[in-house]
């Protein structure tokens, strides 16, 4: 960019619902910028901490051990059966916080906006995370917007960063996983992946496959306040199950079996598996979890997920003797195994 | 993308290390990305909370009262006289928790590399982050890693989010600043927007042009240790001196009149922003800040910044009446008289 546009480009006079699409002021730091806020994003996410106005928001916490997390998402279409980007992001966050056996508290959200995004996109996916956020109970309190070049589909990146309070004591570690744990799983797998791939090849399938995105904080608060005795919960997004199981496995060193009968598959996702040629375990979920539970408290915490959870819950595995190099096998009811290994690059990029 | 050539992307054999150059599969969830976590990112930035490798970090601080602050990086060019983008995500974080009164002590650090970027450039960037995080007393403890398409030039983006610890009560605020308030400044301005435009025109000023990037913490510690009554403090990011005070005027509904001769603008980047045609009051910065300080504290907050900053510490400015429209004048010694206002959109995109 010239000396010359950069000058010329000082003296739009337009406010904010003025334009119909991000331009790069609107990442300038001066009055676009923050009409942008003000009559556009502030409005959607008000509240009262977010309304100081200062450089970082001012918390209170009643517990002084916390859980902090971050992640980035750049999945692409933005907008997909069962969610879009806005709610990803929330729900994202929120379920890693989970995973740490936290409660979710507090986000940041931070934009990267394409120069060209339309303006009403921004703002239908500033409602989706309003309503996400009110969904999984956490109040955005800080952000931050930036611009780049777009190209011929301008879209937008987000960073949201949460913290949650942890009142659990052991905390939730792939180092407490014991031999013997049972390892349950909240639903069938590889709807999101899926999902994504059949709108990326404009396929449609019978019935038509919704990402499971959806926010896991009931499910997990329930099980630590039962009492019963859970060892480990992760998430399985990228990678699906088998990314997750093998690094559990190899950061806890022990071996687990996985019994493949246990894990549910609905028909229109392992059509799209067969056609793409996928291994439904390693395809990203977004509403799915592992949790490692001691063995006498199994029951108990199956009946505790099935009445959170709107997917099938099942004991899928079981936690063997400590390996030095963990290991995962598969095993089927006619005596067959298969070990599972990461795979080494990926099914599909921008996936979350 | 085809189906095809995401099938074909999952038969890579190769440790991160044998990869001179991001590939989509570094963001995938499979083994390229937790070699390329394991081999080229966490060796740089390793540490006890960082190893729990969880989904989300578990931190102890000793106060319920936090800051909390995010902000997106997407300068361009990555690398400039005086820092670079890893530099500038680790103070420019630190920076917007020590305005608010707060020390930083966790950082967040998510990346979004685009497919092609160096893998050089990239542990050229992580060792600057280590080595800023060291200067800011501030400890990264959690990540995440996504990839996205490529351009010709392809470049990164950080995220950095920020904890601190707020110890001082009342907490400072733009709502604090009274009447009769100094505004102090800690040194010259307009250095990191010049510097970023003479790199990108490709234009050499003698002496060459620094940025003032840096980490403020320890002259915002010692003015609070001090017991000087500081109102509010706000670092001079993107907009500049006049963004900062048009905003913190407006938010406190107060005037405030500042004194032109008593700002220093160092003769290149005076150079720089006549030939540009930029006012240096509205060129970013990215080392220097504002204290609103009682006025009887004025003279000891001056002699503790001075021991603290590398620029010329000055008194600027006065805080006025109460206005229900804050207004900010700039006056010269001639009598003459400006009023200062935003500029609608920015000077330089992708500057921070």
């Amino acid at each position: 960019m010239s000396a010359e546009s950069e000058v010329m480009d000082l003296s739009c006079p337009l406010p904010a619902d003025h334009y119909t699409r991000i331009v790069t002021g609107h990442g300038g730091g001066g009055r676009l910028m923050r009409d942008l806020i003000d009559q556009i994003i502030r409005p959607e996410l008000r509240n009262p901490i977010l309304d100081q106005q200062h450089d970082s928001a001012a918390i209170e916490l009643s517990s002084k051990k916390l859980a902090f997390t971050t992640d980035s998402y750049v999945i692409w279409p933005l907008f997909f059966p069962g969610g879009d980007i806005g709610s990803l992001a929330v729900y994202g966050t929120v379920n890693d916080l989970s995973m740490a056996g936290a409660s979710a508290k507090y986000l940041s959200l931070s934009f990267i906006l394409q120069e060209g995004l339309e303006m009403q996109t921004l703002q239908r996916i500033l409602h989706s995370i309003r309503r996400a956020a009110e969904q999984a109970d956490v109040c955005i309190v800080t952000g931050d917007t930036k611009v780049i070049e777009g190209g011929a589909n301008p879209g937008l990146y987000i960073n949201t960063s949460g913290i949650g309070e942890i009142t659990i004591d052991p905390p939730l570690s792939p180092f407490a996983i014991s031999t013997g744990d049972a390892v349950l799983l909240n639903g069938d797998i590889g709807r999101h992946g899926t999902c994504i791939m059949a709108l990326r090849e404009n396929l449609q399938f019978s019935p038509e496959i919704e990402s499971d995105c959806a926010p896991l904080h009931r499910q997990t608060e329930a099980l630590l306040r039962s009492g019963c005795r859970i060892h480990c919960m992760r998430d399985l997004t990228r990678g699906g199950l088998t990314s997750a199981m093998v690094e559990l496995a190899q950061c806890a060193q022990v071996g687990i079996d996985l019994q493949e009968e246990a894990i549910e598959v609905i028909p229109p996702v392992q059509s799209a598996c067969d056609l793409f040629g996928l291994d439904p375990l390693s395809v990203a979920n977004e509403g799915r979890f592992v949790a490692f539970v001691h063995p006498q408290d199994t029951a108990r915490a199956l009946s505790i997920l099935e009445q959170e959870s709107p997917g099938p819950v099942r004991k899928i595995g079981t936690v063997g003797e400590k390996k030095s190099h963990g290991q995962v096998r598969l095993l089927n009811s006619y005596g067959g195994q298969r070990i599972l290994d990461l795979l080494s690059g990926e099914q599909l990029p921008r996936i979350c």
